[in-house]
């Protein structure tokens, strides 16, 4: 399948594994670029004994490493060493999520590629660092959600740890390390040079905390979880319904008036609650008077009414629901990619919609291990 | 302060209000672009009365909108669109996250500017994207977050709703289109041509749900929250400690060796636990055995002795420990811009380090509302 889009034409040399690496890779690819998985030989990328499971492969690792060719490398050994080296000048950017100093023992460093590669991209993605005093700590998603601080501002009031549900401390890494990969490119259209890349997967959190960090940057408070509630906007939480839970999101005056209008509520004349800093102060008691109303209808019968007169609203819906939503599939977000053994296979598509490019429904082939050796050989004339 | 980045000389018409397109226009800013924020007259972006507030400045809005420029146009007014259409010919991105329809509406959609402006890369943000069946609808994070599944994972088991506590629905979409930008301006210099990208929170939301989203498309599954557990790698959560928690993450069967030495557990050679599929099957009873031997020491002891031996751990951090670390000085990840009322501001860094360009200490000035109009229209001969 000949992959599309603005990176078409571009070689990823991809030497990463699990998740923020190969996020990242699997957005390059999506945005047309031709990626090259460089695995360990025999075991491959990690999160191929990764659940949940599909007839014995890997559906986290297939989710993941659509669309890419694979050939398995050590490259601490010379005859591979030397296939590696044969692909390199070819590459315009290389990816590697490997603990710091790992590519520069096996001789692969940035500072030994770029005098040679001067137009080479080269993006690291770890957990902490190129630099620092945790350097050269070993991190996974959980170790930064957990040192980041995004744990301590999530979950209900006085509960056990609660991590996000998903990796965000891999995801949002591997989105940053997409963007630089994506400017540096830019910057080297203009300028002829490549350049290095270093992303902290603990600095991404930081990056992430929004008004948490300011509160403390700020007042010196330190926030704590809010089970469904925002710090400094309300209503914009989860209310009870009838039947389960509506999101109401009321985030300015306008909607909090016109929200009032629906429930039948003088609410917004209340000086308890006419500005949103008034509502935060008194959002316990606004709360119980709003679910006092919602008791009185189903979430369905409410978002209906409430989206009628442009509330943002939502149910809280799980997995099926979402993957179900005539939205999700007008939106073509699940997308497919054959696998040799199982066949057809599904998993989330490309959020970024552009104008010059079709958004296809299929992606290239997931590889197992090694798949694309004879075909790389031989392209590489090795 | 001259801006420097590979966007150094672009020019981001930034129509953006509140999170999601002030996010993406800070990280083009943080890359060397320029950009004027076009606000409502009077009111200005939402988020300027959104707290914490520091002097009756908010806190939220000047983390996000340092170093941009503020004019106040009516995009509804004659003599105000008059200023808007000399300064829209000298952009090369226009960012926008109205509801879909509003700045066509007003004349300014991309139908209407593509074939006069070929070269503008024009982004549009918001919660459903324009097309599908909800995409006249409002959205703001919480939205999307209930709508998008993620908050049917977070939490703890059984628990009122929870959201992740930052808004991670806002800033995921802002950082897809900061990478669709980048993709497209690369995209630009092969071709000459601009394009339009079209980028949903719900759609980033689905993009984001990892393995939770392949449990259910591969086995029907409805994944529920789990408190800190992660679905398919043991161990992989937070385990009590003598004074709080510490997260532990052996992702991988060497890992988890070495942290069986570390505790002196025969645990890696018991048929329960040999491999991750066992020990996901018995995490319960792992954790219990675990648990009894972290009692013995604090969090900080422990982390101590297991980063000795390169096991992936770490304590919860909150927001203030995560600040005052030395790791989060040593990659300049708090920076400070100048505000004219309250002087120095501290707030989140840029996470992508480039060897090209150097990451100052400080940001380009947090602009009042309509601050750079003369300056403006001067600037563009208006």
């Amino acid at each position: 399948m000949k992959n599309n889009g603005p990176l078409s034409g571009l070689l990823v040399l991809d030497l990463t594994r699990v998740l923020v690496g190969p996020y990242c890779t699997m957005i390059l690819s999506d945005l047309g670029a031709r990626v090259i998985k460089v695995e360990a030989p025999g075991v491959g990328d990690d999160s191929r004994s990764f659940g949940p499971f599909v007839e014995n492969q890997s559906a986290y690792f297939m989710s993941l490493n659509r669309n890419k060719e694979s050939i398995a490398l050590n490259l601490k050994n010379e005859k591979d060493k030397k296939i590696f080296e044969k692909i390199l000048p070819k590459a315009d950017i290389l990816v590697e999520n490997f603990k710091p100093g790992t590519l520069s023992r096996w001789g692969y460093g940035w500072e030994s590629l770029k005098d040679k590669y001067p137009k080479l991209i080269y993006a690291s993605a770890s957990g902490f660092g190129q630099t620092g005093p945790l350097k050269e700590l070993p991190a996974y998603d959980m170790v930064v959600q957990g040192m980041g601080g995004l744990m301590s501002v999530t979950g209900q009031p006085n509960s056990e740890p609660t991590r996000v549900g998903t990796s965000i401390g891999d995801i949002t890494a591997g989105l940053f390390t997409a963007i630089g990969i994506n400017a540096a490119l830019y910057n080297r259209q203009k300028t002829g040079k490549g350049m290095y890349l270093d992303i902290a997967m603990l600095d991404c959190q930081i990056a992430i905390l929004e008004n948490a960090i300011e509160r403390y940057l700020t007042k010196g408070e330190i926030p704590k979880p809010m089970g469904s509630r925002h710090p400094s906007i309300s209503p914009f939480e989860a209310f009870k319904t009838k039947d389960s839970y509506i999101v109401i999101a009321a985030g300015n005056d306008k909607l909090f008036e016109g929200m009032c209008e629906v429930f039948n509520l003088d609410l917004h004349n209340n000086i308890k609650f006419k500005t949103n800093a008034d509502r935060n102060k008194n959002i316990d008691e606004l709360k119980k008077i709003l679910e006092i109303k919602l008791q009185q209808n189903s979430t369905a019968e409410w978002c209906k009414i409430l989206e009628e007169k442009k509330i943002p609203c939502g149910p809280i819906n799980n997995i099926k629901d979402v993957v179900e939503s005539p939205q999700t599939e007008a939106r073509n977000m699940i997308v497919s990619a054959m696998h040799n053994k199982i066949g057809k296979f599904k998993m989330p598509g490309n959020p970024i919609k552009m104008s010059l490019y079709k958004d296809p429904t299929t992606r290239g082939d997931i590889p197992d291990l090694d798949q694309h050796r004879e075909k790389i050989l031989k392209e590489f004339d090795i």
